[in-house]
């Protein structure tokens, strides 16, 4: 297969459910974890996989994960290839998260730079995040999790944490993660306001709010605006694809997964793709509601989530800074003064304010993509009624369509949650 | 000497006037252009030198200029290290500038990287502009000249005109600079808003504005705002010292030099830099007039300038945004329609707006750190009489700090030159 996609190294080449025990039983410290001998271990290919073969391994003593990249985009094929080095770059953003937020994501194991493989701790009995929103599972460890995650990995990748040679060098290690930055820059930012071969949407029900996006030049500007921010503001690292499906959790744990676009960002993209992927679930609860299964509870617990996203956040991260500023971004020494003190409290709340607008306009982006892209959220495609799916939708876009053009008018979480309630309502 | 300053790789050592000329003459393109032999050929030391050696070799046939890195910076010696690769950063940057804007910075004809030495064709017979300035010489040429090194260079290394994954190299490929990074960051947004050692300025004359300033919270919230913008906001390759002493002048051509301190930042910081060294040299003109000598007119002069360096610069950069625009930001797919195209035209304006908003908050701050800071201007410095220095430099210094504050009431440069002549005249 190495003869498929992109060129790849020496020595890789894809593993399987009968290589993959013997590679293995050669790393120590996942022979100890599974346990016993590689024959008796039971591996199964799960990768639902838009881009990477993924194994669950179970021995006597424990499971791992395995997540092996191809030199093409899996859910393609060989015709859009895509570089190894992707699980170069999320490995080393697994480490940095664990580092800065341990115990949020997965413990890894073993990385095969040759073999594009990385061996984590399996989690079980976990499932991914978005599988139970559509069922409507609450889940009330994650708004504290995912805050932590947020505010931990942002703040401490940033000029507020690290000194500025520091932040350069990590910069730099991250630049070249450029294949994955650019299907960011086209699938999101790009493709879904223009006519392309990628993008579909519930047709012929959307044609016509599509086509409006497409002649939409405030919404064009806006979505350029943001673009520009993401390819040339590295404000910290971001995980930069932090929807609910890169979410593990169970009623008592949460985890986030698959960081392999990650790269120095705009904090803004990570922050909202999260309130994005709420929100959609929000909109979509409507088509899975039925008589003996009503979903305006549910929905409610949602938009408390939305809230809590943010304003838990928020807090969060002020709080890291108040504690905990080493970076070189406003010096403590120039605000020990009581004038000082007050200034830089004022700015701190201030800069939230700017990070809020640039979170919100990122999440109408998120939003549209998600219904007029390539990649679409189960949360609606699971929606069989067309009808009734293009009908959440089109709330769901009309929102996004304000939230990016007039974000200035948000002046709070609470402010998007009631324009959701709103707009769902009909008003 | 390999002993001071930070360690230095096998084989390098510092040239002197003795051990020059052998080097130069195995470099055949250099000892074509000198001619002749070593034995003929005159060297001088000149660097009048804040960091590096600088020796102006002729011979027969010409010229060259040499610039070689030292271990430390050579104004303060061996107590403050400074690593040789600015070397390599520097040509790096030329070759760049050459591409986008021949003709307008020195042609590189050899480079060294052990050494950390650059040749350079002579400048001849330029001066440095800033001692022109001081003497009331006008340079007709100038506003174009550097407007059009601005914007070429910006434009072309911005978002605008490269694509994602070439951009990304090239600020990969300059995050190494980091230790003259530090020089800007310290010395220009942090140091002359505290106490701080390094700091000096005309005492007792500017005793109590220094302390006004340090107590001044908004300043020290805008300046920090600044300083962030300038560790995150990687838009474009910054020539980073673009002040009237990093030209060099005849009556008829114009030349950047010493991009040393080159790395991808906010474009803002170098046109900032060239209006705040006009802006500098304007209110120092009131020290230099004698009733036989006024400076008036040339004043005046100064002020078209600045004019002419913004009005000048927004439209060469909107130019090259409309007619050569292959960078992955704003992309042309997006606005091909008519709606598009006006919604774009608009959006080239307001980006230029915002632009014109952080070129002043940057020249604000390097107004204040050449009055409060370590590195003064010879143009005010050369003004003798104490008291009438620090009148100049007070209203420079007040200029600056409504500049850096209140930049939003700017809504012109007309407006930010009848603000000088203003504050020159007491209104």
């Amino acid at each position: 297969m190495a003869d498929r996609g992109l060129p790849v190294p020496e020595g890789y080449a894809p593993k399987d459910d009968n290589s993959l025990p013997a590679y293995l039983a050669a790393v120590p410290a996942v022979a100890a974890r599974l346990g016993g001998g590689p024959a008796g271990w039971r591996v199964r290919e799960v990768g639902d996989g838009n881009l990477n073969l993924v194994f669950i391994v179970e021995g006597p003593a424990g499971g791992v994960a395995v997540k092996q990249a191809l030199p093409y985009v899996r859910l393609v094929g060989e015709s859009w290839p895509l570089p190894l080095s992707r699980a170069h770059f999320e490995q080393m953003a697994l480490a940095t998260q664990a580092k800065h937020a341990p115990g949020l994501v997965p413990a890894v194991l073993h990385y095969d730079e040759t073999l594009a493989l990385i061996v984590m701790e399996l989690l079980h009995p976990h499932i991914i995040m978005r599988q139970g929103m559509i069922k409507a599972v609450r889940y009330p460890g994650f708004v504290n999790t995912i805050t932590d995650f947020m505010a931990r990995t942002l703040f401490h990748t940033s000029d507020l944490a690290l000194p500025a040679a520091e932040k350069k060098a990590a910069i730099a290690a991250f630049c070249g993660n450029t294949a994955l930055c650019k299907i960011t820059e086209d699938l999101i930012f790009t493709e879904p306001y223009m006519v392309a071969e990628n993008n579909r949407w519930t047709t012929p029900q959307l044609d016509n709010i599509a086509k409006e996006i497409r002649e939409d030049g405030d919404l064009k500007v806006a979505v350029s605006r943001l673009k520009l921010k993401f390819l040339s503001e590295a404000q910290a690292l971001l995980h930069g694809d932090l929807h609910t499906g890169s979410v593990m959790v169970t009623q008592d744990d949460t985890r986030v997964i698959d960081p392999e676009f990650a790269f120095y960002g705009p904090m803004g993209f990570d922050i909202g793709a999260v309130i994005a992927n709420l929100l959609i679930n929000y909109f979509s609860q409507d088509g899975h509601a039925t008589p003996d299964d009503p979903r305006g509870a549910y929905q409610t617990w949602v938009l408390d989530c939305v809230e809590g996203c943010w304003n838990d956040f928020r807090g969060k991260f002020v709080a890291l800074w108040q504690n905990g500023a080493a970076g070189d971004a406003y010096p403590p020494a120039l605000f020990a003064d009581a004038a000082g003190t007050e200034a830089l409290k004022a700015e701190q709340e201030a800069y939230m304010d700017r990070l809020f607008q640039d979170s919100l306009s990122f999440a109408a982006a998120k939003m549209i993509r998600r219904i007029l892209g390539l990649a679409h959220n189960i949360d609606l495609e699971w929606i069989e009624d067309a009808d009734v799916r293009a009908a959440c939708e089109t709330r769901c876009l009309k929102l996004a369509r304000d939230l990016m053009v007039n974000t200035a008018n948000y002046r709070s979480i609470e402010g998007v949650t009631a324009a959701a309630r709103a707009m769902r309502n009909g008003n």
